[in-house]
């Protein structure tokens, strides 16, 4: 059951409320002797902390993520992990006090508000409880303990993001560069969109209005022979792991829905031989074939809605069946597709490290996974 | 774990291989009393059949479906299920003996040939093996019993797929008729569209080709509170089962990649009262907020590849590293996203029978399911 | 995967170490509007918390637990569960500083200090670390939340357990009171057996010795109906439970071993008609029948070795395989058998509670779960 | 879920009624490139059959296992598995046509047709249905696959059983011989006591009783470091496993019930150094601490209780809670526990299986089991 895990062998677990005192999760079946510190957690999370811009929520949380269970000193002194399960806590710091007489019993369009009242019976309003995207706090904290597996296994493995849309704009490709996508407050790959976005952004900010974005998710130095077929497909999991994070509404691998328009032979990427292996001579495929890995980057994309928290009075009812408006108030991301970034990024990593896992846990080896191999034999782990 | 298997409460299981001696799956969890024949999960098998028009594969496969195990006649004599396992199979009859040595040692461009191979070091070549999409027939059968369960406990909910998309050509969506989609080859709901797409499809089979297509399912008739928050949400439970599907690149809900574009005022869907609860002014969401099913139709889209079984030749190389070229002959289907439609509800049907279960599992009950309700208090079951 | 997790839809994830910061657990899919309060949870805790006689240990540990999470004022404004993951933390307060020099490098006979090592390559050597029988702490207050679920379904259920052998010496069962379990330090039912418990613990204590034990759970009030058939038997997650508690070597159930011995005739308990259902004229079958509750008393026990730290020297090698001898010193318990009897009772709360649950989960009812009815129809949730 | 699915990456999914057209399993996980074929299956199997000895059932099933799918010739021509699920398929034969009127509506004492029924509201009452022991054909024939795996990783590995108390006479242990247990109907590995076993037996059947047995397993040649710490521990998912077999009322491990008794000092292994890692002195642990697998020998004992199906009438109730009497004719084993010996080493070595998949899900290699070692440092797999 999944309600609030996800992953097989790697396995997060997570709980918390915008306004409880802490968030975390638990992450099971890391394997021993990796190295990990809060400070390697750390980063992931400041990536995701809001208040960094104006461009994202003022809500001032330092995010400190503890690690509470599951590592220990090795014979060198490293902190490493011991293979139990590595518990992980984000105290909340800024839930500031504030009147929730309004969405306490009105539904706010767009939002979870209706939903979870008709499946419960009973919602924790403030901020949105469990359905806030505080949520995402404990995924990057979990992403980084699955960056740092996949980094002992694969140490040319690298999981990046980038926002490619932002509203109606799209970044120009041909200026891709993904040095620039710490540069700027919008994690775009473009600079000539950064002045584009910043308008852009603003004028949505200060019209209380918001607007939704396309994020692209980049694995590189993934061996094939990653995945599964059929129902533990990579593309599928990673498809529904993307899908869960709040707002998603679209999520598609290489090509994605482009595809559709596309003739066989536009499609299939062609094979020569390599150095190291096959070279793929197109990636229409998004480095997946038949569920698993085929050892060229993976891409994949997802649509971020525009939050629906906005100073336009919107129509709605009460939890009495009422009619009436809501506007609303309060520390909101007007694109909460730019903190979708490293959220993104988390949920890949833990995808392809909970892979790889897998692919250990089924007689596969590191030797077989070499790096786009041609295969030959099999080695035993 | 789920390389094979899918669901959590509704839990299917799959077997077999193209070109074995049968396929099949086992459906546990399927609770008790429930009418299920194999003429309820034939008609569904046969929509899915091949060789029915020009335009799909001309392997003849009668796709007869038997049921193993778990009914048994009622007190009235109807054959019912008992609550133990279904099992599903399904026999492959035209396996017809071909040469395979192109595709025993080739990769196919676009196939998971390579892949398999990497991951597992042998592969079943003959037919694609555990990759064919005759897999899909499992799927299509096990979707016939997520819809007896569903009618039993829902018997207004409906499951309902259409092509939307066949290579550029886009249906007229003011033309959709449901009652189209049985009329023509192409599950499309345009009357209009049929021509060009007979003439489009005509064309790319008589050169060799292949073209990709969008599937659009609605599920109607489902009540608010099905879902689960976080990982367990009811969008992303579908994007994983729908991208589980043999060459689907995409998955979107609702808006879906459009809502990107969207400012959060035309996203949120405003709420009126109704007289059987909310009403909603636009659906934005598919049908899904926070996770959870809202009352409205839920609707989800799907991309699906062209089939990279071309006779267009294509660069290659063969498992020992060789650089060589391939063209697939044998029987294709031009546009396997025809296909796809009963697949895809097949999936939907799944996913949404495992959502009420698993509503049931948390206590949920059927009273507290009315169609959308304003709720108000919660029943126990 | 459940190497730190049990159940399916009263799922628990547990973490921490024996002298880490603090440990806790995750309770995932607890039904929504629950009544559920610290207090609660601690009146379990307390019976299990070390130092309350001299024939536990004397680590002092308050043993407070906290709800994190997953509970919020209902309407009447009393602190009901929310639906979403209930997250409890204790914090681990005696966390005497010590030598561990002795044990860091030697193993422990007995202890699972080699296995550890053997497994992971490293080890959390204070205090036994993950192996620590502190780890039962997080088992109880999960326990606790069983408990209140059970509690709101079935009102008249009850888990109740008490020792039945320590060392050579059986409980008279004829003197068998449930009211004396509260009365003495053993948790024995039977107020005969205190006096020799005494002098024979006391006797074991001073020498530096220990002691195993046997201990009885019995579930009244449960009603005909929960568990599954074949690897899902209700048995069969109990034993898996009971076993799982630190060193457990034995679980039966009914008559259990015994029943090796008995013939068919005094095996199968006899039906009576009832007033409200069948009654059974004996229950050999320890309410359990193909591996689903009859609505008997459902009887289990298992059995708990002596632990391995003792005074006496005893040989055994250090991790470079030298051979030396090694006595463990410090705080422990004489006979661990008397604080496992609230664990066993958490544990199998926890199963009845997944089990209800579950049995919700393939459309089963509570109507349908009348104490032992003679089943008649087949009421929906 | 596991209603009727077991293990975690070896996960065998079973289903099939006693008088349905055919019974099976799908086992999926299995690692690519293992020989297998139907021969190794069967030899298990026909351990199982029933009507070879006039000490178990006359019922005449040849229990022909199939393998549908999973398997393909290697570039040897050798049939191995390629990583896909192997689904297996045994036909049941002779489902004599009989009266059940009997069975229909009364409940027999001691078996489960009321719990299936207050369960189901309906069951499958010819021979038993699911609830039948013929389900157990299944678990032999996943037990086999599970030693062709445990085969291919650990050649040393043996897993064999032994029936050692049948009613109340139990075997000579200084006279344990592993070679008789094939040679005599009973499975007992003491030759002396075959005259007793043969004369009691004799009496039960002509009696038309039936008595019950204590199953000893062995497994020999397994390394150090399988199994998991906590809810995953080896001994907790024996003791699942074996207690889901049909009639099996108590487990234990290594001294299990014994250990009660004891003292530290005579309970914990003490340690010696020898030539290739560790050397025990004892095995009151049963070869599992902490959960974890020590190297020496894993040994499990299980009671089963004598069948309920008997020719003396007992009372009972039907269905329409009327009070009735019953005799169960027919063709029953008069010691079901004779049978139970391939069943339990089938579902020990599925469990060895699966843990050892699991290690190797965590990171763990086969280099780091090297048979007791002592630990030094850990290699990658």
């Amino acid at each position: 059951m999944s309600h609030n895990s996800f992953g097989h062998l790697f396995r997060v677990t997570s709980w918390g409320e915008s306004h409880g005192p802490a968030l975390g999760c638990v992450v099971d079946g890391v394997p021993p002797g990796i190295p990990l510190t809060e400070e390697m957690l750390q980063v992931w999370l400041d990536r995701r902390r809001p208040g960094q811009s104006r461009f994202t929520t003022q809500r001032q949380e330092p995010d400190k993520v503890r690690i509470l269970s599951g590592v220990f000193p090795d014979e060198a002194g490293r902190q490493v992990t011991t293979g139990t399960p590595v518990s992980l806590m984000i105290e909340n710091v800024d839930q500031r006090s504030k009147d929730y007489s309004e969405i306490r019993d009105k539904f706010r369009p767009g939002h979870a508000d209706y939903t979870y009242l008709a499946k419960y019976g009973i919602r924790d309003y403030r901020g949105g409880g469990r359905s806030s995207a505080r949520e995402t706090a404990a995924r990057v904290a979990a992403g980084g303990v699955a960056r740092a597996v996949l980094g002992h296994y694969l140490p040319e493995a690298r999981v990046r993001g980038a926002l490619v849309q932002m509203g109606p704009h799209i970044v120009d490709r041909t200026r891709w560069d993904w040095a620039e996508v710490d540069r700027n407050p919008f994690f775009t790959p473009d600079p000539g969109s950064v002045a584009t976005y910043t308008e852009f952004l603003d004028g949505v900010r200060k019209a209380g209005s918001s607007t939704g974005a396309v994020i692209e998710l980049v694995a590189s130095g993934i061996p094939a022979g990653l995945g599964a077929p059929v129902y533990g497909k990579l593309d599928a999991e990673l498809a529904g792991a993307l899908m869960s994070i709040n707002a998603v509404k679209g999520v598609e691998i290489g090509a994605g829905f482009s595809a559709a328009a596309l003739s066989g032979e536009a499609n299939a990427d062609e094979m020569r031989a390599g150095n190291d292996g096959p070279v793929f001579l197109s990636n229409a495929a998004g480095g997946i074939l038949g569920g698993i890995s085929s050892g060229q980057d993976i891409v994949a994309r997802f649509a971020v809605k525009p939050t629906s928290s906005i100073l336009s009075p919107r129509r709605t009812i009460d939890r009495h069946g009422r009619e009436t408006e809501i506007v609303t108030k309060g520390r909101h991301d007007p694109c909460v597709g730019i903190r979708a970034v490293p959220v993104g990024e988390a949920m890949m990593a833990c995808v392809l490290a909970d892979a790889l896992l897998r692919h250990f846990g089924q007689g596969g080896s590191l030797a077989n996974l070499a790096l786009s191999p041609v295969p030959d034999e099999r080695t035993t782990p």
